[in-house]
């Protein structure tokens, strides 16, 4: 099971068992069937071999982030080139690792595995810069280049059980998180202060800190644990919260704002954990809230309620989204969903894996789930100057429908 | 002064008056005057104007990151069009801000505003991906793209009074969790554990968790805090320290390795306040350390003090890193300076500001040091099985040398 097993089995909540996380790597037969699906989009697409350096790619289809580029023949053996450091490539790693002495080296090497330089070769140009494509370019002179970002994206969606088991791992931190809010939330701390000491409890039970996302610019740390009118403030990356942040500088997250009473603390945590990350809200309050609050909480339930309901293998992502934002409709909520005025966001879900950005996005589009998807949900309301509420688990889609990975009670806890 | 007073005031510590930070704008004369230094730099090298994009940069030239195109024409005013959100950039930005509706506009927008479509056109090529410079080419149909990434790096290099004081507010950020420290080192503490507490301090004093770098892959979660022989781990990036990481997912950072007696704990500590940088690094220890280790430190504060007595306007960045060198020269541990084995790093300091990696680099390399630039140096001993041991400051440098904005004291910590 899990290294953190979760605390919050189905239907009847048990005590935690408790056990301090440890470093899982990748099974080798993992990285085999990764790549062999890989090679097979390679034929499809008509490319002959890729080069993967991206750190999120690099670990999905490596097991390893060391400096390196992955050549991946659509028809050979793959073979991770090196330039630091290789010792540890080599112990991290379950492939053919071989010295990459410099990038000028690089034209040489491939064309020395490949047998002869490839006239088709795939890079990730979704997240390459241009002045590093620029020397691939020169490295192979000859050589047409393909974009393979959005082939990697699509694979990496589907999750091995694996995989499944790691993401649940993630989502046990964030329920075991959840579980010592209690006593880390105090009246008067501000939102910095209350966000560090949810921090270092996650980071003594194994977060790893950083946070990957492939849109260029995203950034995110921890989640954002924004209180009262602080979740209304909306921001520069397209979500439904962000909050006023520290100083326009990162302009998003807690600020300095004191915790009040009677005002909704949005505990919207990303744990990750062996590279993986899950995506986990709940609310809590220092007193009762509003009603105009408490009913926008239980509509976001209905909501999660029927966009689950709708979820399966076939399905399109855009019908799970339009389940949701009906209930929304239903209630008259729908100004408020996913955020208000212009900066309302037009999704009430995203993909969780390596990266916190992955598919499917639950928008309006035609995408259809497949078995294996892991995605955060995340029906929110939000209400300018009064704040935000909404509830979010990370779900796995299964043969006939969806199951929950994060297993924390849905109710708002009020203390 | 700064948000927090420096509670290490030379050459007498005295006590802290430490004052809780706040958000601190960009002003809108430090904007103009960037602007016009920029401008002057697009006019140098035939651009006839630039569009930025990045966060760094665009916090930079514009005082926010909401996701804008900031458009800066050579010889006429800049704007920055902002696709969300309007309202922050706004109130964030001095500039004149233009809602862009979609990207799909941006060309449209471009040619309306400099009165007719420009001719060579500047881009982050060094950091902006290629699917993304592929939008601006269907844009700009007409135009020569090239890149002001290396320009803009350069000027970001020499700072202003404005940014030196901003560093010296996250320097002084630093000096204060170093202080808090001996309240919060423990034995039998995971390094993870004990990074969380340090952590939490870091964030109740307003650290802003992201920290921005811009080289391709490269990733940094507030320091490597590391202990004993995982403190000689390296890994991927090009840093004297990494350490094992909690997985290999991540490789680098903390573990959960339990800290133990008699061994360093190296406190590699990065802060950032308002969206700047400083770095740090002190040594405590939980009982006495090997006299190998005690040794090297003295080594590497006498390298500090070499490499700080020849750093001054119009000096070489190699001539500062060889002052350094000949010292552990002198002492015969260049086998050990700033790494071990194949893995040494070959700079022993590298600028700070709004990124980590940022110019100059204290290596083997022509650039001259400039009046207002500020770099961290960080002379490090690194023993493979043993542990690591050194120094790091951040320094200005002044009209007729260097000032160090770091003012925590410099003796190993025996706890």
């Amino acid at each position: 099971m899990t290294a953190i097993e979760s605390s919050f089995a189905e239907p009847q909540p048990v005590e935690p068992s408790f056990v301090e996380p440890r470093s899982v790597p990748v099974p080798r037969a993992e990285v085999e069937r990764r790549l062999v699906t890989f090679q097979q989009s390679l034929r499809a697409e008509g490319i002959d071999a890729a080069i993967v350096s991206q750190n999120a790619d690099l670990y999905y289809l490596a097991g390893t982030v060391q400096q390196s580029q992955l050549l991946v023949p659509a028809d050979d053996e793959p073979v991770l080139f090196t330039r630091r450091t290789v010792a540890r490539a080599r112990e991290e790693s379950p492939l053919t690792v071989a010295e990459l002495p410099s990038l000028r080296r690089l034209g040489e090497l491939v064309a020395e595995w490949c047998g002869g330089a490839p006239d088709v070769v795939g890079l990730e140009l979704d997240v390459l810069p241009v002045d590093q494509f620029r020397r691939y370019e020169s490295q192979l002179p000859g050589a047409r280049f393909v974009d393979i970002g959005p082939a990697l994206v699509a694979q990496r969606a589907v999750k091995s059980a694996w995989e499944i088991e790691r993401i649940a791992a993630a989502a046990a931190l964030a329920d075991e998180v959840f579980r010592r809010v209690p006593g880390l939330l105090r009246e008067g701390l501000t939102e910095a202060a209350f966000a560090g000491r949810v921090e270092a409890e996650a980071r003594a039970l194994g977060h790893q800190g950083v946070i990957r996302m492939r849109a260029f610019n995203a950034e995110m740390f921890y989640g954002q644990l924004l209180t009262g009118a602080s979740a209304a403030v909306p921001s520069f990356l397209d979500t439904p919260l962000a909050g006023t942040g520290l100083s326009a500088a990162v302009a998003q997250g807690v600020s300095f704002k004191p915790i009040g009473r009677g005002e909704p603390v949005v505990f919207d945590f990303v744990p990750v954990l062996d590279g993986y990350t899950a995506d986990f809200t709940r609310i809590f309050a220092l007193g009762e809230l509003p009603g105009q609050l408490t009913e926008a909480y239980a509509c976001a339930r209905r909501a999660q309620a029927a966009a689950c309901a709708r979820a399966r293998p076939g399905v399109a992502c855009s019908a799970v989204y339009e389940a949701a934002l009906e209930v929304a409709e239903s209630d008259g909520l729908e100004a408020h969903f996913m955020g208000w005025g212009p900066s309302r966001a037009r999704f009430v879900g995203h993909g969780v894996g390596l990266e916190l950005d992955e598919l499917p996005v639950l928008s309006r589009n035609d995408r259809l789930l497949e078995q294996g998807m892991v995605f955060a949900l995340e029906p929110k309301f939000v209400f300018a100057g009064l704040g935000a509420i909404g509830i979010e688990n990370t779900w796995v889609v299964t043969a006939d429908g969806v199951e929950r990975l994060t297993r924390a009670p849905e109710e708002i806890v009020i203390l």
